[in-house]
């Protein structure tokens, strides 16, 4: 049976979307709980300012907690080589850059052009090196890959030349970033095709929102098309600031419902995992939980009296 | 590039699962507005007692103002022998019979056994050829094909069985209905690939429910094992009072957009399918409209300002 790699970005992309910032005890509690649940890849913190994002001031502590479990592969974004600098020193293993398609989005993003963005990019990778850290995995986050809030549609040969950019930078896997949710599966499928004649292997993950309800659609024409790793966030938290509407990544605990239902496996208990909600009841109270496996339940399976 | 045919089940799965009754008015203007957004398939009645629904009381009226536009397949929905009577006195070119494959569904839902509504079938087909109206479509409705929240688990071997009697009742249409949201894409695929060896080109379509998030991503599944029909619902509305849980028939807008944006055609024009949920929310006042597009609105296909 294949497996599929769910990356839980929630701690990351959701929480960084919010405006009030999670506990820190609270985003502990939910690494136990994801972790408990079989999760073993989790994109945990931004090293950003705290003066920009208060909700990462933590990352330092979030990091190092996720660390306290041996196989559990932790990421976190880094957008400029300062916070990369604080990225290998949390002792995190995999470092992701968003490096926009959309110069409008990118300049929004990270105050910089692509090319810029590419530049600052190939400057990580040498410090990763150069710190005596080559075991550190490298990832080109190409965000707006499929379209773009701000700058409308993204030519696929923006991303394919950008994609070569990012290789000779340095990079270990590209990671293809629906943020403004505007994928259709037609497109996931074209682009991950044009995508992996450049990258090849290194083509590695997809990172889908629910914005126009196609985040588990185009997860599933993803792996389909060879995809083996995705991102998605607990209740489907999160959206980016400069991606209006973009709200909600994919949901984990629907994509795990629909991969299992689809014969691969991911090594979750989606019992647990739906369970593990509790942790954002409790330290986002009133927040909103996305998600239709949570509330409708699990279909059943054995005869009902 | 290959066309999907969308077929609005609205009026008759939508409208039967709520407790009140769209004014007449209301669903002649739904049919106009559905017509004129390009869609040329509509389920629009169930031929039932008006005593146990009511919200269907006036199908002969609906049945003819659709037939009023010559390029409409009109479809409806009968239960047994007499609607089928009632059926074809209303000049109904379709009639779907639903047949369950689980029989706790079958009798809470029509008070037969599916072996049952299988003879119930043949006389209906029977009435269809005597009634000197062979052009009438006459088709199987499997429910719970995929699952059922009274029985747990259904058999792909039940249902293989169930297709091949309707197929011998005289069936010229077989409808794939996943009634209590259970599918999943592998199972989908691989239900469809094993009916098909039963039932050939008489396999025609699937219905999808939104329960657990993945109509969508069924429905792909689905065109991708080379069904060319779907129901769908626009707001997705619709649900089954006997499938608890199961509200919300696959969104039908969004439907549209995924097929659109995957390289099929429909024939349907988008944002006038979106503009036409007016008709619901005056017909319908305080009604929830599901769907992700109307809300989110349609990707920024060309630079902003």
């Amino acid at each position: 049976m294949t497996t599929i790699t769910i990356n839980e970005v929630g701690l990351r992309d959701g929480l960084q979307s919010l405006q009030r910032s999670m506990p820190t005890a609270d985003k502990l509690r939910w690494i136990d709980a994801a972790y408990a649940a079989g999760i073993r890849h989790m994109e945990v913190a931004s090293f950003v300012p705290a003066r920009l994002l208060p909700q990462m001031a933590d990352a330092d502590a979030v990091v190092a907690h996720a660390l306290s479990y041996p196989d559990l592969q932790v990421s976190v974004l880094a957008p400029n080589l300062r916070g990369a600098e604080n990225a290998l020193a949390s002792g995190a293993q995999r470092i992701i850059a968003p490096i926009s398609v959309s110069a409008a989005h990118s300049l929004a993003n990270v105050r910089r052009s692509p090319q810029q963005m590419v530049e600052e990019f190939a400057r990580m990778c040498d410090l990763r090196s150069g710190a005596g850290r080559p075991e550190v995995i490298m990832v080109a986050g190409m965000s707006t890959a499929f379209g773009c809030t701000r700058q409308g549609e993204v030519p696929l040969s923006d991303l394919c030349a950008l994609t070569r950019l990012v290789l000779e930078a340095g990079c270990d896997q590209v990671s293809l970033g629906d943020t403004t949710g505007y994928a259709t599966p037609g497109q996931v499928a074209a682009t991950l095709d044009a995508v992996r004649l450049i990258a090849g292997d290194k083509l590695h993950a997809a990172h889908f929102h629910d914005t126009r309800g196609l985040a588990l659609a185009n997860s599933l024409v993803a792996v389909q098309h060879g995809i083996r790793e995705l991102d998605a966030s607990l209740a489907g938290l999160g959206g980016c600031p400069f991606a209006p509407g973009a709200s909600g990544n994919t949901v984990t605990e629907d994509l795990v419902f629909m991969l299992h239902g689809s014969g691969f496996a991911t090594g979750i208990d989606l019992p647990a995992l739906i369970a593990s909600r509790a942790v954002l009841e409790t330290g986002l109270p009133g927040e909103t939980l996305y998600g239709y496996i949570a509330r409708a339940g699990l279909p059943t399976r054995v005869p009902t009296a």
